[in-house]
């Protein structure tokens, strides 16, 4: 093969690999899939451009050149990359701080923003930073996922209802659109709900009843997906025929015919420094986002997908979006299912998906002209209401209540004060419960079972203790956070015993002691040698044990360190007859 | 007792638990204590003033109501409050970014600094949020102190030279020293370097004289801490007498006679958004400070102290600094230190020094006007030369590199970029750290160590496996920031293994498992009966357990969940035999 001398770079281009293997059946699948995405895709790219406060046109340009540049760069097989709902929804509020919407500066800061999204998912990706991602928790996700379904379908009903209305979160919004709601427009508010109707409908009812009059699953399945074709054709020949433009039916308009322009993002320090945060942001979410459809569609085929690949991936369609008249693009949830049910092999049905898109811009934008607004606002509505889904606030009251605070605050903060407040809140609470929790660790108070080796907590079980032994465990590695809460349960609990001569410290849970840990352990050994206490470890894990053998702890600690637990009380207890026992 | 009535707010006014059992012996002790204090505080309190650039009565004033505040509601018995070299440090870091030294302006904003501190302080003694010190670590702290002390003894250069110069970090102050030098007062410099070995001296070979010359060691003590004072009177004598001022030696010049002023802090929203950001950090670093040499010298004589009550005490501390014209305090090391050794055994101590430094306000001032600024800077660098000690950087590269970065980092963003900064990074660094490491927990697999029922790591020792058991211990809690880590490591390690049908994880380490990590778990066991694969737990901790246990996840388990690692090998391996052996 040609390809082979190119091997070394197989790791940043994973191209190499598939696109080796890759011969006609392939390409029949990739191309199936291809027309069917390209079909979904269209009304969404032009929908998400208008989330995203930004023309039509913007919305087709991001589904061409990074569709590309993710199939060279991408690991997995299945990810559909192009417009998606929520970073659509992020980025208006990025680029709604600089510029008002439908200026050439909004335009251009949401190319920007596209750039440095690419930069900074780039530099991930390059210096493997992928793990930043896991301090979104599960429950931040989809809290943040729920509560910014509600603000795109919130934002989206001035469109449905053809009033003016403006806002990033729930309040504003809502404010905006009761201020307004006088204007109604009655041709609009028809097609709207006709739409959002009929796509609901489609989305529920199509299918079932395809298959019933023998309809075979697979037409049913790209039938049901062209509900929102159909909308934006009906509702386009609607809005021509009976004039409804001159009656005040907001329409997409002019939209340029063409392939993509060459864009440079602006280099302007005051708008890169400003839209920095928010593309650091965008870049996280998109990719927690990407990456989490990609790794279950991978599975189901026993495939892997590389999760710092996936950031240059990422990274080189983002820029790819910058230089083509784009705006921020990552892998999107439905349509990348879409992909794979339709029997996408390779990146290439994305390439593939590309020309679809490309012909699209080329061919069919005159026709865009009567296209309705709410026709577009509709298809949003039903994408995202499939997002919003509460049942986590259950899950986690339920299970652990520190994630229902972090959840709870994701979508209060998402929704009283959008997206960017949001999310960080929720991975700060996060962070801070988790260190809050770590800071004041489970002590528990243990003992031997009868007839075993094993201890455990003298509240839970029935267990052997010695009146001149304590011995505690720790459930949480020592560091500087829980030194101190340390030092200070073991003064607390010592002081009330006056038969007490060893104290033990079961590390069965310790992974880590650090310095400030260290010198808290020297503290109370010292305190104990003043109070005639000897302090014991046991079941010191080996990384510990091999750290503090590098200082003068061990020879300084008034007591012994112990293998097992079990030696520790039965050497302390001086029981050797029952020592004698083989265990 | 009258005071009978006022035990429910005890909690509150210590003072009322120790005052009831106030007695003569105890009076005598505290008033020979307060004298030794004053005499110590009034130099110190002055040179403090001056480095934080403030007028020199600023320090007599912050010296007087603090510490009878803290006598009402502090809960050391031996905490010297008043001005010290941080704080100080740190004031004159917060006020320069709003106002130019000298102006009425940066008193003014020094007042509300003072006011901020308290307001923090008082609010996390409220809400118990002491805690939140923790995760000051202790590197960071010492790291801290060292960079400050290097930061002050070159801000008092300019003072031994008779110089101008000006800076908040090092670069700054080496530079405007430099740029100066040509400017350097030779009799200004004649009393610095004299003061400054003169106290030198008294420190390290003054006592050891005295010491030899049959001096009692008590009264030997008292002489060597009086070595400030007589720097004070002769340098101020000399420049008198030698009218040095009408030479270029910077004197004090016109200190207010009288007690404090009564002072309101300026309600100025933008100044109190500005400086509520280094207020914040001053009460952390302050209220850590003065717990922990609180803490070792009540620990000496078995008392406690209690944490949240003295962030009351410290609280109460600088809001009456605030309202009698002073700036921030906290509890000095050194001061407390000769305090608690010169006998002070109640908070009474603290407010017969206040009595000394009213007394030393009213009558002393006007013998002050000749001190020159270079004796007072002398007085500075000798006490803060003492908390300059870079071992904290040889003892954590050989324990632990996390705490070596985070203190390498704290000392050169210290000494590069600012007191605030600095510390700032070091505790986003420890934090940062400390979920790294968290976020790629060890990960062991496990075996049976012949003869006993312990399970240790198949890599250090000498154990027993089954080629279709694996066990795997993972060394730290489970939650969002690893559970992926996990997966992926699971995945990995079970495709590699052909013969293999049961893998336990070994829970032994697991202090928590929250949403994200149970998510991950489903997902694992969903993945391994594809697989034909059963997943198992041994070992869960009881909490953990209760918590597993509302959920489905532990009916759907493919395994099951054994009480010990020995019964889960035991059972899979079918080791009937083996099992009828007791334990």
């Amino acid at each position: 093969m040609r390809l082979t001398a190119l091997k070394p770079f197989a790791r940043y281009l994973p191209i190499l690999d598939w696109g080796s293997r890759y011969n006609k059946d392939t390409l029949t699948n990739d191309v199936v899939a291809a027309v069917i995405v390209t079909i979904m895709l269209i009304p969404q790219s032009l929908a998400y451009a208008l989330l995203a406060g930004l023309p039509a046109e913007m919305g087709l340009y991001a589904s061409i050149l990074p569709l590309v540049a993710y199939a060279v760069f991408g690991t997995s097989r299945a990810l559909a990359v192009g417009p998606v709902a929520v970073v659509s929804l992020m980025t208006a509020a990025a680029v709604g701080n600089l510029a008002l919407q439908g200026t050439a500066e909004y335009a251009a800061a949401a190319i920007v923003l596209a750039f440095l999204s690419g930069l900074v998912l780039l530099v991930m990706g390059v210096f493997r930073l992928g793990f930043l991602a896991n301090f979104l928790s599960h429950p931040v996700i989809a809290g943040f996922i729920t509560a910014s379904g509600i603000i795109i379908a919130t934002s989206q009903l001035k469109h449905i209802l053809g009033i003016k209305a403006s806002g990033h979160n729930l309040t504003e919004l809502l404010h905006s659109i009761f201020a307004h709601l006088g204007e109604v427009n009655f041709w609009t508010l028809f097609i709207g709900v006709t739409a959002t109707a009929f796509l609901f409908w489609v989305r529920k009812g199509l299918k079932p009843l395809l298959l019933k009059k023998g309809v075979k699953p697979r037409l049913a399945d790209i039938l049901a997906k062209a509900g929102p074709v159909a909308a934006v054709v009906v509702t386009t020949l609607f809005t021509w025929a009976l004039g409804l433009a001159d009656k005040g039916v907001a329409i997409v308009g002019e939209v340029p015919q063409g392939l993509p322009p060459l864009t440079i993002p602006d280099f302007d320090m005051d708008v890169w420094s400003s839209l920095l945060g928010s593309a650091g942001l965008i870049s996280i979410i998109g990719f927690v986002e990407s990456v989490s459809v990609a790794q279950t569609l991978a599975a189901k085929k026993r495939q892997r997908i590389t999760p710092d690949q996936e950031l240059i991936g990422l990274g080189a369609s983002n820029i790819a979006a910058s230089i083509s008249g784009g705006y921020p693009v990552t892998g999107g949830f439905a349509r990348s299912v879409v992909n794979f049910d339709a029997g996408a092999e390779t990146p290439a049905a994305g390439a593939f998906t590309a020309i679809g898109i490309a012909l699209a811009a080329l061919a069919l934008t005159p026709l865009l002209f009567f296209l309705p607004k709410a026709t577009l606002a509709a298809t949003i509505i039903v994408a995202v209401l499939s997002l919003v889904d509460f049942s986590i606030l259950k899950t986690t009251w339920t299970y652990n209540k520190a994630d229902f605070a972090a959840v709870a605050a994701t979508i209060l903060l998402t929704l009283g004060f959008g997206v960017e407040l949001g999310v960080s809140a929720g991975v700060a609470l996060s962070i801070g419960l988790y260190l809050f929790r770590s800071s004041r660790p489970h002590i528990a108070e243990v003992g031997l079972v009868p007839g075993t080796e094993h201890f455990r907590n003298i509240n839970r079980h029935k267990v052997e203790t010695h009146p001149e032994i304590l011995t505690i465990r720790v459930d949480e590695s020592l560091y500087f956070a829980n030194a101190r809460y340390l030092e200070d349960y073991l003064y607390d609990r010592v002081v009330r015993d006056r038969d007490l001569k060893h104290v033990i410290l079961m590390c069965s849970a310790v992974n880590d002691i650090d310095t400030s840990a260290l010198e808290s352990l020297e503290a109370i050994d010292h305190r104990f040698r003043d109070m005639g206490l000897k302090l014991h470890l046991s079941e010191v894990k080996g990384p510990v044990m091999d750290k503090l053998s590098r200082t003068h702890f061990l020879h300084e600690l008034t007591g012994k360190v112990f293998l097992s637990q079990y030696e520790a009380v039965r050497d302390l207890s001086g029981g050797a007859d029952r020592a004698g026992k083989p265990a």
